[in-house]
């Protein structure tokens, strides 16, 4: 099934309870929260008090991406402030599989998330714990990027595996990530769409009922 | 001049914006920004792209209190996202000096904070640099804790070294103060007063207005 | 040959000697030696004073197995405490080359371990400079978990490319070992068994026998 | 009241638990356990397992020194493994009041440690909160060092201060104690007296009384 | 084409832009600039100021080697001294297409180095984005070492991929280089050569003028 | 003895060699040398194989100021690279003792600098165990900026100090150094100077002598 998972760094942080619910109530099915600590990443965004606040907004899935270092330290607090699934760099993790595990015995939802040139090799051994598997099609850390080619053919070759070993495992792509280029990676494999400035840049009602109506072709 | 600086991080960030303006348009001289990284303190609170959205609600002074490691690498981002005034941690800088450098010559205001067990004599050479001083009545990092009493001794440590130098330097305290132990710190020799639940915990607007109303009895 | 490493992690601190010497005397080939630092895994364990301690009491093969950041920095220290063989993990390794070499260089045996994460592929390069490949079977640094059982597979993935390459290495396994699932290790192509407390629980003679025993088996 | 607090450092880890249990009989009023990291000191000594395994051994108290980087991460666990006393290094803590509280809440005694040139006005502040200082008359984490004699001047001082304060703290000296130099220790302020080889080099329980009987010349 | 690309770290300090105006009027392509940072490798070789002092030597290529931590943070100020290429190691980025991608946008040429033990797969995704792969044929950081062997067998690995995808890569290798091994490298598939002492030791111009003659057997 | 040290920062790294001979032959007692690692500073600028190509040049002292993290760890590289005197900053060593003791015992004189807000209280006890300490008048890793006037005071402050408590220990200045300023710096009681431009930036034996001659009206 097609996931839109509207990223609210593009929102408008004045009002983040309005601009959530509007996106939800039009249909968006993840809420994507980007959690930056200004070490594995040079920006700081925002983080539990933030998500906690958000949680009475809406029953969508928070979608909880964590560009941190060894996020395995802040597992139960990501939890408390309401996360629903969590993902975290292959990068900064030393211990992968005991963080995938951390998520998963507090009844979450693990993904790991791979930056640009990291290859998917990292992900041999820990593949079928995985509930998710998200692509960067940008660099993390930084808006308004341009989404990097190379990384279609990556989505491909991880669908191909999944494919290949049988598993039942979504792929998310997030980075410059549009209504133009939405089909194209639909057709590579992916499945679930982070989307900033796409859905939140105007109107968030009508560019979430966009995505979902290219969604729709793919059902048919 | 008294002067209070509700710190948003107890407020609900879902409607940030709105709790910004009642607290600035009730008399609330700063609005306090608490940045964590997860490092120099545990939890992640919010950075550059709350603050930004925020800066259009108001023109009060910006106090941005930076809880994180070498805050050196962020002082050009908080700039552009609105900051009127930047603190750097004494225990978080290597370079002090030059830290507190960067921060005048971006045309800000420069503050340096002390940890509860932080001893004065760390601001023996830079104390004429700045333009405040923090002292933190609690641990930073973690919401809801108790004013620590030895700190008070401290405040007015502070009061009288910056008077016996001649040395016009603002204190801010941080941690636990209410309308019921302001009127010591203010006896203590603080003059800008950081105020969480105090003010966001109920009515925004009556609370800020509460704690005006001591500030006046000591124009008298 | 199938040798056994009783993990003195699960002994009786207070009568270290004593224990070593009687699953030494049983017949466990190799005493393994967890050092942990509290930074590459959580826990602090022992190190060079209690390694160089036990070294009277036995001239069984002491396997000493560093989880601990940049090992490289201990491999003389850990020598001069009586070392046979220093096992090194990848995952903390920036110069996996050099700090192999630094501990043949000293006359010892070089093992690397890895994660059950990662992935065989960050061996490609060095596989043929080692004397023993540790796959950890749980998640290193923390007592008595269960057995990973995707890990079996990683056993039998390496038993496979040190086979195809010619290749005369050891291959050891770490956590969840036991009577009941050492059959299957075998036979995946392990072929050195860690074993805490299912050596250490009860008679630590009587438990090295009933491994040494199943050994037996696999002579004929 | 005068106490030792011989550190099992210097024992024999073959026998650990009858060489604690002979000092404790002998007299020995505290038994030091040196917790060493490899990151804050340059080795490894021991950690939770070995001090669990002897907390069955004896009901002195245990007088734990964490020579470790950031030791708040570590307080739970070293509690759960039996200390009654955690003394920290004030050069290894950003926020030591955290720390020093962190401890007392568990219901332990709470200690800071200062390196040789570490200066005394670190404590300004926390003074008061603790029940002890560790003045540390060599370097941390070497074996086999000299007594370093300007330390003995620092001892003074801070005995001048706790009474000029009017505080009933502890000043332990830990490096070099002997009972050549013990007396000079004691006149200078301190009153318990870390003692590795002094103690466990020969005979345990004569050097733990030959200790306890310079200290009753005192009592006189 | 082949290229020789003497390293300075062989030279002499003391008449540094003398040495470097040799090996360039002999021929020579480039100048091979180690930066280390004694952290990335253990020692601390030179930096930003040597590298800009010798720009007005000549106009040959400025291969600069980032054996440091994290050498986005250098990129501006490297690009400044004078670089033209600049080659960062996988092992010391955590955003390898960031990295690469920032030295493009200042206008140099990107290499990526591996550390012997260090598998090809790491360079999966960003391989086509590269101008150059250095290949460690030593450990960095340590002069005077030998030629490890096995990483003969990673350049011509690594020339299969390249020509298998099409790619127009140079192939540098670096460590251990003579006029004794050097045709062995071409024969591999490296065409770039970084030499230190062989080029230094002795005549510069003559050393530097055997390499070339070398290389003109394969031009044939 | 007022003592001039030219900082070779400010040399022409082309003709290094050259530029030391001439200062050295005009007078110049010391040499200084800033060693930076681009983490304790933002800039790389020169290690262990510069200052031994240097040391045949002269057997003026050579004067090796360590603005790296933990310099500790560089001491016997150093000294074999030919360093009399090594400084380490206050800042960059935990264990400052320690290193000290380390510089002294490889028979070299030691050094202790201060960043410009660092108080003098952190000498309090390590003080009557150096041969110098450095006073940064500028922030360290920055060429070309401008002397910062609270420092003057914080120089005789140390001086008065060193009077009290009858210490012979020089006094080093360095950032900002000109023959303009350099009277009001013997003044207030330094009597090491470190100069980079005022010594290289046009004739380095005049302008050494110049300041020689300054130091003479002092000999009167």
């Amino acid at each position: 099934m097609l996931k839109l998972a509207p990223s609210i760094l593009a929102a408008d942080f004045k009002n983040l309870g309005q601009q959530v619910v509007e996106t939800a109530n039009a249909g968006a099915q993840y809420i994507h929260l980007d959690v930056m600590d200004g070490a594995f990443v040079p920006s700081i965004s925002f983080g539990m008090p933030v998500i906690a606040s958000l949680r009475s907004c809406t029953d969508r899935m928070f979608d909880v991406h964590m560009m941190v270092e060894e996020p395995g330290r802040y597992i139960s607090d990501i939890k408390a402030a309401g996360a629903d699934l969590i993902c975290v760099h292959a990068e900064a993790c030393r211990h992968l599989d005991r963080t995938v595990n951390q998520i998963k015995e507090a009844g979450l939802k693990a993904a790991v998330a791979l930056n640009p040139a990291t290859p998917l090799s990292v992900l041999d051994c820990i593949l079928p714990e995985l509930d998710m598997v998200l692509i960067m099609t940008v660099n993390p850390g930084f808006g308004g990027q341009k989404f990097i080619p190379y990384t279609l053919e990556k989505v491909r070759a991880l669908r191909d595996v999944t494919e290949r070993r049988g598993l039942d495992i979504d792929i998310e792509v997030d980075g410059g990530v549009t209504c133009d280029n939405v089909r194209e990676l639909i057709e590579a494999g992916a499945n679930v769409f982070v989307a900033g400035s796409a859905v939140f840049k105007g109107d968030a009602a009508a560019n979430t009922r966009k995505f979902l109506e290219i969604f729709e072709e793919y059902k048919r």
